[in-house]
């Protein structure tokens, strides 16, 4: 977690004059996320995030990620809201890189949630899933299923270096997931990274989404799974059923989830949990010492990934 | 510029529960300074940052900053508040590091200042110079002219790597300072790092100062002679007249310079100089490739050295 990228109170003036934002009472860099540079903007009319995009965002893929929160906000949903400069752009350029500036949402992470917590987010991702209808922008998911293969390909000959076996059990997993993986469920706009980091909340309470940068159109039920691996598991590996009844039951009071939606979730979590075991097996075997950013346990995905393999219907997450 | 210790929501909560601030409305890490790690965090009672203290700063000597910034602040010198707990305390443990909060102060640093940040800082180190009298505390300045020495030492086996001929003329120069350093200056509270980074302005006016962790009992002009180097040189390494004359001039209006002070001004701006060379020689003959902390140029403060050198009298810097 660091800033990338050094931008000076000059620099900063240029920026904000294609803005009407009034005079600036402070800037500092924050430390979030791990893809990008964030400042923190106070001025005369609120608080603002500054980003400026760093290598690992597709520039072609900004326009979709702003006019993403642009068309939630519209709607109502709490999440950054892009603040467009004068001549009506939101995506501009600072210190060579793309920059956007969004306004400040209110809110803290919780490091260890509760199943009020995952009640909070259920609910939110079901509005937000519906808020996202009516989107002009399409964005694939290059992380689901079809870009799997690839990265497999890349970790392979040496994913035995995390555990004894490794390459043979991912393999004989994802040649099951690519023949397995349905292609008819309902579909949409998803977050697609909807960690507790990215969740804000207010006093327990949900309070809003940030971090629009891995959305795309996918399955619904596929964030869900995504969010049943990364809300219900305990930090001793168990997986607590509660926490996931909770999350469900909360989704589904706003959104209803169809039978095949149902039947289609413990495939859709191993398959959540195999996307974030290879990004994270990935980046563990190019980790480079020192680096500014840390890199996450890849086994914590794969004993979610085993524990997903154990089930066989929806009830194993609390669903009746 | 990094967090260190990453700090939780509950761990956060439980340090909250000695204060009396209301409900969390955001606390981010922020990229500020380069010996600690530091929050933003934002209550019903306003904002505030929170700052744990990493190995580089004594515990011994956090009385003695905090202290400071209550006395100054109780005088109205815009500086970051101390906010005491319940029982009284400012400094306090988290994640097994002292750590305190303190205020939130508007205002940005400027990178490239002008003649007039030039004034505003003349003005406001003055200001500051008098709201220090009446502090009960005290603590040596480690890094004067007794403490180089040792530097020195540290430094001279491979001072050359960073220029031929360094060791032998840092070790003629040092010898010079140790003999010809005053005794008997006007003496207080100084701060021996207000770097732009350290002062803050909104819209142009001083508007405080912050980074009180090198401040101790040294002679007034030698806060002045840091600042000297510190604001009034140009990236080309040329001596700006003008500004030094406006941050002079400004503090003279506030607190006026005895004789023997404008006479030692040219020595003091050697050792002060100095001193930023030899712990900036000794950060870079130490540095560690990838790490976190930018290593800063030795080099600009042995040009500053040679400049102050070639100094007959304060009228070089625009004193008349």
């Amino acid at each position: 977690m660091a800033v990338y990228t050094e931008v000076d109170d000059d620099q900063l003036a240029a920026f904000l004059a294609d803005y009407d934002l009034g005079a600036v009472e402070s800037f500092k860099g924050i430390a979030e996320g791990v893809e990008n540079s964030n400042y923190l903007l106070r001025t005369e009319r609120g608080d603002f995030i500054l980003t400026l995009y760093e290598k690992r965002v597709k520039a072609a893929d900004l326009p979709y990620f702003l006019g993403l929160m642009d068309h939630l906000a519209e709607r109502e949903f709490p999440c950054p809201v892009p603040v467009h400069g004068k001549d009506g752009q939101a995506l501009r350029t600072l210190c060579k890189r793309k920059a956007a500036l969004v306004t400040f949402l209110r809110g803290i992470s919780v490091h260890h949630p509760t199943p009020e917590h995952c009640r909070g987010v259920g609910t939110g991702m079901a509005n937000m899933h519906l808020a996202g209808k009516g989107f002009d922008k399409t964005r694939e998911n290059a992380l689901s299923v079809a870009g799997w293969r690839q990265l497999f390909d890349a970790c392979k000959p040496r994913a035995d270096e995390l555990a004894p076996g490794l390459a043979k059990e991912l393999e004989e997993e994802l040649s099951y997931l690519e023949d397995a993986w349905p292609d008819d469920l309902p579909k949409g706009v998803i977050h697609a990274d909807l960690f507790p980091d990215n969740v804000f909340f207010l006093d327990g309470a949900f309070s809003g989404v940030i971090d629009f940068y891995f959305a795309c159109d996918d399955f619904f039920a596929y964030d869900i799974a995504v969010c049943l691996n990364a809300w219900c598991f305990e930090a001793d590996r168990s997986f607590n059923i509660t926490k996931a009844r909770s999350m469900l039951s909360a989704y589904r009071s706003v959104r209803p989830l169809s039978d095949d939606e149902l039947e289609a979730l413990p495939l859709l979590a191993r398959g959540a949990a195999l996307r974030f075991l290879l990004t994270r097996l990935f980046d563990w075997l190019n980790r480079v010492d020192g680096a500014l950013v840390k890199v996450k346990d890849p086994k914590e995905y794969l004993y979610r990934q085993r524990f997903h393999r154990t089930v066989t219907g929806p009830s194993a997450y609390g669903l009746v």
